[in-house]
C-alpha cells in the first residue's frame, strides 16, 4: 500500500477547496509592534504591518512582561522540568494562579499548557465527574471546546443556535429536570465579534438549575474595569460557575486556565488527563503573564484605548464603502464570501501593500463567509489605517467584490 | 441540584485511593540545579535536591539555552500572538523546524504546543486522512497516544502487549492485509525504563505493510550519537514513518513535534485541529529549543556522563538491597507497591532528608506497582547518591518494605 498516495490525495482535497494554507514567515521587531519583517519563500523580506495579530493590546512588547520573562530565566532557568506533579510546580505557577483567581474574583484558579487544552481538557473531564452531565453548547463554539464536548455521548450534548436565548431555554426544558447540566458559550465570538447575552444566559442557567462554563479568551484583559472579561463588565462574574481564559492572546505571552470554585478546581485537576500528563508551562512564561495580569488590572486607559481604535477603524471602513460586518466588540470583520477572492486579496495586501492580513477561511468559519479579520490594537495608528482603507478601496475595485450591501447579501 | 456535592464525592474518591496529589511548590536555582526551594504550605522553605525531573541533562539550565531564550525576547517579544496561520508563525519557528527535521533525518518536521498535543493531534488525524486505518498500539503506551488512538471506532484498534513481538505478530496478521495500519509505540518507557525492540519492530512493520509511529520523548537528546533518539542508536531511523519528541524534557524548554516525509508532515499541519487551532508556541521558547539541539547534537560526552550516572546509582541502591527495577535506560525505579507506603516515603524524604521525588501511583502506573522513579542527570553528585541511597535505606527499615527481592514479587 503507497501511503503517500493517501497523503497526497489529502492535500489535493484541501487545496483543490482554495483552503491550503501557507504560513508567512514574520519576525517582529521588539517595541515597534505593530511592524514585523516579512520573509518570502527566496529569502527576501520586506516591512509589513501586522493587522491580525490576537496580541491585541501588544503586551507581548510590553516591556514589564518581558523583564518579568527574563528575570524568571535568571532565576530559574528554560523550562519547568516535569508535570505540575512530578517536580514541574514552582512558585511562578502557584504565584500565576493565585493571580487569576483574583482576576476573576473566584476561589481558585488552574494554569493549561493552551486555551485549547484548558477547553478540551476540563469540559472532557466533566463528564467524569458529573455522571449523566448534558452539555449545552453553543453553534459557534471554537472548535477546543467542540473537541472536549465530543468525549460525551450523543444523548449527553446539544447545540444551540448561535446566541439563541429562545432555542436554549427549549432545549433546557426538554431535558430531565433532575439531570446535570452545563452551558457552554464564549464571550466575545472572534471571527464575528459578536457578544453573548450574558445577564439572559445566566438567568436561563438559574431557571433550570444548570452550571454556567464560559471561554472569555477573546474578553481578558480587554472588557472590565481590570480586565476580566466581558462577565465583569456586565456584572455577572459571579454568577459563571466556570471561566476559562488564555494568556496567548491580549495578556500577550502563552497558556490557557480556568478559574472557578476550589472544589472545582481541585477536581479537574485530579481527573483531567489533559492537565496530569503534561510539562507544565515554564516559569518565564507564567512570570511574564502574571506581570501582564497585574499591569492590565491598573491600566483601564489601554482598554479604552483599544475601543477607541476598533470603532475607528470601522468607521473609516464603512464610510470607504466596504462590507464590514456588524461588531460590538474589538474585532473588524471584512466580508469577502468566496475562498479563492479572500486569499487572493490577503495575497496582494501582504505584496503589493505591506498589509498583512489572513484570509479567514473554511473550517474557521463557515463556507461563503469568507472574511477578513482585523485586529487594531492600541498601537495602529491613524496613518495605518489610512495606509489599509487606501488598499482596501483600491483592491475592491480591482476584484469586483461586493461593495456596500454585500454583507448582508 | 447541589454540583458541589459531586466534584467533592470525585475529590474524596482520589483521596480514598490515597492517590490525592499535594504539588510540591518549588523554585529551581539556575546553575545549581538539581538543587532548589521548597516552599512548605506554611510559607517557609527548605534546600532540596530533586531527583525526578525529566529535565534530563540539565538544559534547562544550560547558558547556551537561556541566553538564546533572552535574545528571542529582547528581538521579538513575550508571546507569538497568534495561531499559526493566522501571524503566529515567525522565524524562531521555521528554524527550529529545520533543526528537527535535519536532527531525524526526515524532509520536514511540525511544532505543537506540547508532546502531549503531538500526540493526540497526529494520531487522531491520521484516521481522517487514511480511511480505514487500523492502530496496533503498545498497551503502555502514554495516555497522549491513547487520548489520539481513542479517536479511532473500536474495530481500528488493537492494543499489543508491551513489547510484545509475538502478539503484536499475530494481530497484524489477523486484520485485513489491504487496510491501512499503524504501529505505535514508544523507544524508552518513562515508568519502568526499558526499551522497545525496535529492529523487530520495523520488520514486522515491513512484514505487514503498516506505518511505524514511534515516540521518543524520553529518548531525544540522550540517545544516538547526535541525539536523535533510540531509532538512530540502532540504525533504523529511515525506517521510522513518524518520529514524535519533545522539547521539554531533555532538551530543558518546552513543546512538542513529529518529524516525516514532507507529505506526511503538510497534510497533518492541514487536518490536525489540535495544530491549527491554537496560539503558536513564544518565540523565546522556539529560540531555546533550537539552541538545544544544536548543543546537544555536537556534546555527545553529555550523553556519556548521563549514562554512568544512571548506572552507578542502580548499582548503588541494588548494592544496598533496594528493590531496582531492571531498567535499561536511564531511569531508575524503585518498586514500593502500594500507593500510601509510596506517598508516605516520598513525604519523609523530602521533609526529614530534602530530598525530593515524587510517588508515582496509579494511574500513572498499574495499581500494585506504585514506585520512587529516579532520574539521575550529569548533575548529580556522587554525595548526592550517597545521601540518597542512605536515605533511602533508613526509610526502608522504618517503613518495613520489601528488600531484595521485593520486585519480583
Amino acid at each position: 500500500m503507497d501511503y503517500r498516495d493517501a497523503f497526497r490525495s489529502a492535500l489535493e482535497k484541501v487545496r483543490a477547496e482554495g483552503r491550503y494554507r501557507v504560513f508567512a514567515d514574520l519576525k517582529r521587531h521588539r517595541g515597534e509592534f505593530p511592524r514585523a519583517t516579512w520573509t518570502r519563500d527566496d529569502g527576501t523580506t520586506q516591512d509589513v504591518v501586522v493587522w491580525c495579530s490576537n496580541d491585541y493590546l501588544g503586551q507581548g512588547q510590553n516591556p514589564v512582561v518581558l523583564d518579568a520573562m527574563k528575570q524568571a530565566i535568571e532565576e530559574a532557568g528554560a523550562g519547568s522540568g516535569g508535570t505540575r506533579n512530578i517536580s514541574g510546580t514552582t512558585r511562578y505557577h502557584v504565584e500565576l494562579e493565585a493571580e487569576l483567581a483574583d482576576l476573576h474574583g473566584k476561589e481558585a484558579a488552574l494554569l493549561f499548557t493552551s486555551g485549547y487544552v484548558s477547553n478540551e481538557a476540563s469540559l472532557s473531564t466533566l463528564y467524569k465527574i458529573l455522571p449523566g452531565l448534558i452539555v449545552f453548547s453553543d453553534e459557534l463554539n471554537h472548535n477546543s471546546m467542540i473537541s472536549g464536548i465530543r468525549a460525551g455521548k450523543r444523548e449527553q450534548r446539544h447545540v444551540f443556535k448561535h446566541n439563541d436565548l429562545e432555542h436554549l431555554e427549549q432545549l433546557l426544558a426538554a431535558a430531565p429536570s433532575d439531570a446535570p447540566k452545563l452551558i457552554a458559550f464564549e464571550s466575545v465570538y472572534s471571527m464575528d465579534g459578536d457578544i453573548a447575552p450574558m445577564r439572559e444566559m445566566v438567568a436561563l442557567a438559574k431557571k433550570y438549575g444548570a452550571m454556567t462554563y464560559l471561554d472569555e479568551v477573546h474578553a481578558v484583559g480587554m472588557y472590565g474595569p481590570r480586565g476580566a472579561g466581558v462577565a465583569e463588565r456586565d456584572g455577572v462574574m459571579d454568577q459563571i460557575d466556570i471561566v476559562e481564559g488564555t494568556l496567548g492572546k491580549a495578556f500577550g505571552v502563552m497558556g490557557g486556565y480556568i478559574a472557578a470554585d476550589a472544589v472545582i478546581v481541585d477536581a479537574i485537576r485530579s481527573y483531567a488527563d489533559g492537565f496530569i500528563f503534561t510539562t507544565s508551562l515554564p516559569p518565564a512564561l507564567a512570570a511574564g503573564a502574571a506581570a501582564s495580569i497585574r499591569y492590565l488590572k491598573d491600566h483601564n486607559e489601554i482598554r479604552v484605548a483599544h475601543q477607541e481604535r476598533a470603532a475607528t477603524l470601522k468607521a473609516r471602513l464603512t464610510k470607504a464603502g466596504l462590507p464590514v460586518m456588524p461588531s460590538v466588540s474589538h474585532i473588524v470583520p471584512v466580508l469577502v464570501g468566496d475562498p479563492v477572492h479572500c486569499k487572493m486579496i490577503s495575497d496582494i495586501l501582504l505584496s503589493d501593500f505591506g498589509i498583512y492580513v489572513q484570509p479567514i477561511n473554511y473550517p474557521t468559519v463557515p463556507r461563503g463567509t469568507e472574511r477578513l479579520r482585523f485586529t487594531p490594537s492600541p498601537a495602529h495608528s491613524d496613518a495605518m489605517m489610512d495606509d489599509l482603507a487606501h488598499a482596501l478601496e483600491t483592491l475592491w475595485v480591482h476584484c469586483n467584490v461586493k461593495r456596500v450591501g454585500g454583507y448582508a447579501a
